[in-house]
């Protein structure tokens, strides 16, 4: 039935009161959107942001500008609707959905906040394993329910994005061993640096890399962590099995996306790449996935913010799908 | 003032909470938003897209693969909410307003239609002057009441778009004269064109510009049209006067801003160019006015679509200066 879906929606974007092609990639889009959702009548309405926050024991070595309180202190800020996520949510309509993946700090007061932390941040990956394999196998399922729990209440569109100190670190770490790059193309600027700051970052993950040799996925992902990274690849898994779209924000997202395809190589289907992010490894990583983001805005924060950004695109091309005339239409009346 | 409203603007932006620059290109929209509304706190909100619509002499030449009876036939599909820009502006939130600046099939009773009409279509440019120059004065004249009207009813933005079979052919030979650009680089495929109707164009717009030796802009206009290309100018230069950002759709919109910026420089200040459209001459027209546009989607159907897919990034950078919370206040919160 797939192949035969695929074809009807083409025909119908095809039939639109426009010249073939005219809409570019909206229309490419509104293809995938019915693929995924297996409709031709594919929806983009409602539209959840799960942002999930954690803390990294890499930050100890100084591999970030900030400190690790910040996690905390943006959470605060986002459940108070002043982060830039939040704000962008309400600009283009989106529900944020805050989880505590793993923040250092105790957040069990914070009304408004899914409490699912696996632990208090990861161990510090240039010394030791940053999570056991319980840890990591919970992190993802936890990801997964969440993106379950979206779908259940009833999500069109399930986002990922996520907030955490020092997680372009371990991101870096995750894609040099999972895609394989070399190490110096994974590492980017991150929240910014100084020449001296991206020397410590490039000197810490070089000696998390040399301490251990895996390769294997679930290996890696507890060598490295981090939480709210495992989490978005659950979250991904979990909206891809229940066929929502899955939008993915820039480079952090874009390796937890990478970890869902290499556990699931099907779920690549469901992802939509909302934009190419300014972080200097996601180039790569976009390419190693046969990507090409919606936006190129040179944004290079998190959050989900590029994904939000990319909502309303999404929703033009289900609106096109449904709402349009067909040239026939049009021609008929002109006649 | 204006310097130190820019300055301020940059120092509200850079001190948010979030890494300096992280935003990207959004930064710079909201910068522009409040020096073009002259306030520290730019809206967004209410979006009025003026989409004219008219009819082209030189459509008797066969430049277009579809009849100028289609120009009639889309204007009642956008007044039955069933084009593309319709379903666009639906699910982003935007006003159109549909205004017969020309098209040759008599409109007058169609509900919902702004009725501007200057002349029924203009004159066959391939063998005599498209305008008068006093029609050339009354469509720049009309496109500025238009945008006055809009801004009159509270429009925080003003988008510009257009509907006119024939009018690529107009707009390419208006980039020619006005740029100049060799005739051959403005020319593309419009609609869409087999081998025999671009060789088609390519001699009647050959022939057209062999016609008149005009280089003087308002020369230009009335030599090659066309009515809803200048409502547009003359809607640009109307926001830009009341102080509104100008959303520019593609193509034939932006030679329009060109026609807009030759009659007053200073209107250029007040254009925000959309997306970057597949047809061909669009690129070189962009670079001469200095213009990167905010989406690269491949579009080339008009009627404003790329400035309504754009719009939801002037709200979020607008909404960003207005909402979001500082640096300062994060780090507060988390000492």
């Amino acid at each position: 039935a797939e192949p035969a879906l695929a074809a009807r929606l083409r025909a119908a974007v095809d039939g639109k009161a426009k010249p073939p092609g005219s809409l570019g990639r909206l229309e490419d889009l509104a293809v995938r959107l019915g693929t995924i959702r297996n409709t031709e009548a594919p929806r983009a309405d409602k539209a959840v942001l799960l942002l999930f926050a954690g803390d990294h024991g890499l930050c100890e070595e100084g591999v970030s500008a900030y400190p690790s309180a910040v996690t905390a202190a943006m959470v605060a800020t986002l459940l108070a609707g002043r982060a830039a996520a939040s704000v962008f949510a309400r600009s283009v309509g989106a529900e944020i959905r805050v989880v505590d993946a793993g923040v250092t700090a105790d957040l069990s007061d914070h009304a408004g906040l899914v409490h699912a932390k696996v632990r208090s941040g990861t161990r510090n990956a240039a010394r030791e394993a940053a999570l056991t394999p319980a840890e990591v196998g919970e992190a993802l399922e936890r990801g997964a329910a969440e993106a379950a729990r979206a779908v259940g209440d009833g999500a069109d569109v399930v986002l990922i994005g996520e907030m955490g100190i020092g997680n372009t670190a371990a991101a870096a770490l995750l894609m040099h061993r999972l895609l394989p790059a070399p190490l110096e193309r994974c590492i980017g600027l991150g929240a910014g640096h100084d020449e001296a700051g991206i020397a410590r970052k490039r000197d810490a993950l070089a000696r998390a890399a040399a301490r251990t040799g895996a390769t294997e996925t679930f290996e890696v992902l507890a060598e490295f962590g981090g939480l709210e990274i495992l989490m978005m690849a659950g979250a991904a898994l979990g909206a891809a099995a229940a066929r929502r779209p899955v939008v993915v924000d820039g480079f952090i997202a874009t390796v937890a996306a990478l970890v869902a395809v290499r556990i699931r190589p099907e779920a690549r289907d469901s992802l939509i790449f909302a934009h190419r992010s300014a972080e200097a490894g996601h180039a790569l990583l976009l390419e190693t996935l046969g990507a090409s983001p919606l936006l190129d805005l040179g944004l290079r924060l998190g959050e989900g913010t590029g994904g939000l950004l990319a909502l309303p695109l999404l929703r033009a091309a289900a609106a096109m799908l449904s709402d349009m005339a067909t040239l026939e239409e049009v021609l008929a009346g002109a006649a």
